[in-house]
């Protein structure tokens, strides 16, 4: 019981960081912010991170840990790879926008990009990605000549770039549109020319939740 | 002369506050270090800035003006613009190797993403590879079906988040190769048939200086 309760309250703590990261940053955000955020004390915190970076690192982990649950969803046995493919980004950019330790993760993240960014979170989505494409292209999708391992590290790349330039000029507003565009991109080369014609319906495939979805 | 001096002792803080923003990021930074940094004074420097927001600033100006200078440089009315294009990502990499300001301009956008990260140098590099892309395109490189706008707005977030992953997975040191693979990936889409298997040739094309030409 006493394990449950730490449990409890280490996780109170990461969401009440991840809240203050999410609108003040690394350097804004303070020790006594955070205590405040998660209802919690000064002594518990403490117990748990002895540093705003150790509790930026749990943030981070927890938005890798979250994207790549919504990125093992999108298997469900029947859509095709490369409509998973496509489906991740906007997975990625549906977190973002509704989950505040995803999107605090995606912030600490750029703003330590020269100290202290974990790999693990870009290489988790990265052997994801990889994994659909060979896929795709088992399934005849994706034309045989792409190497997985680079195209999937192009299209995290691309994501992340995309992401960044639409926070940067639009705040975000114009992300679907650009995630779109994107995939306009990219499908163009790699799908062999008679796949081609269903290039607009692969661009726009999205997971739904059977709660979500109209059929379910 | 006065007016001079002050010039120069401006562009002494700003390569000062370079250097420290390099090697510091905005958060580690402080205006004592710049100072120190610029071989200056605390009053020269509050006479030009107030804060350590502004030095970022004029860190990040002097960033897009070296960036388009760069670019600029690439039109020497022979290249055809589609090399140009690929030439523009690896200047980008060159300046960022070789220059503290654009480098130190590189790692406080990244940092102020969510703050006040400036549009302009974004917007420049956009601007000028879009008016490559409709040369290119009047060339008979890149297919009609394009949209230079959106294909320059995605080739230039590709080109920062292609950046953004090598600098956290290796330190940059797989940068030049993963920009060949952006362009293997991009290219493959939007040159027409006929002209791709040129393809290889456009994908290596580097700027030289006449000083740096083999033929110079």
């Amino acid at each position: 019981m006493v394990q449950e309760r730490a449990v409890e309250t280490r996780n109170q703590i990461v969401h009440g960081a991840a809240e203050v990261f999410d609108t003040e940053g690394f350097a804004g955000a303070s020790i006594g912010m955070i205590v405040a955020a998660a209802g919690t004390t000064r002594g518990a915190l403490h117990f748990h991170f002895r540093t705003k970076e150790e509790l930026a690192k749990a943030v981070m982990e927890e938005q890798g840990l979250r994207e790549l649950a919504a990125i093992q969803k999108l298997d469900d046995g029947k859509t095709p790879a490369i409509e998973q493919v496509v489906m991740l980004a906007h997975e990625m950019v549906r977190l973002t926008k509704n989950d505040p330790v995803v999107r605090a993760g995606v912030r600490l993240s750029l703003e330590l990009t020269f100290v202290d960014s974990p790999k693990e979170p870009y290489l988790g989505c990265i052997m994801a990605c990889e994994e659909m494409i060979r896929r795709a292209i088992m399934e005849g999708d994706i034309i045989d000549t792409v190497s997985p391992p680079i195209l999937a590290r192009f299209t995290i790349s691309a994501f992340m770039g995309v992401q960044l330039v639409s926070t940067v000029l639009t705040e975000r507003r114009d992300l679907e549109q650009r995630v779109d565009e994107m995939w306009d991109t990219i499908l163009l080369g790699i799908m062999p020319g008679r796949r081609r014609r269903k290039a607009d319906q692969v661009r726009a495939a999205r997971w739904c939740s059977a709660a979500e979805s109209p059929a379910g």
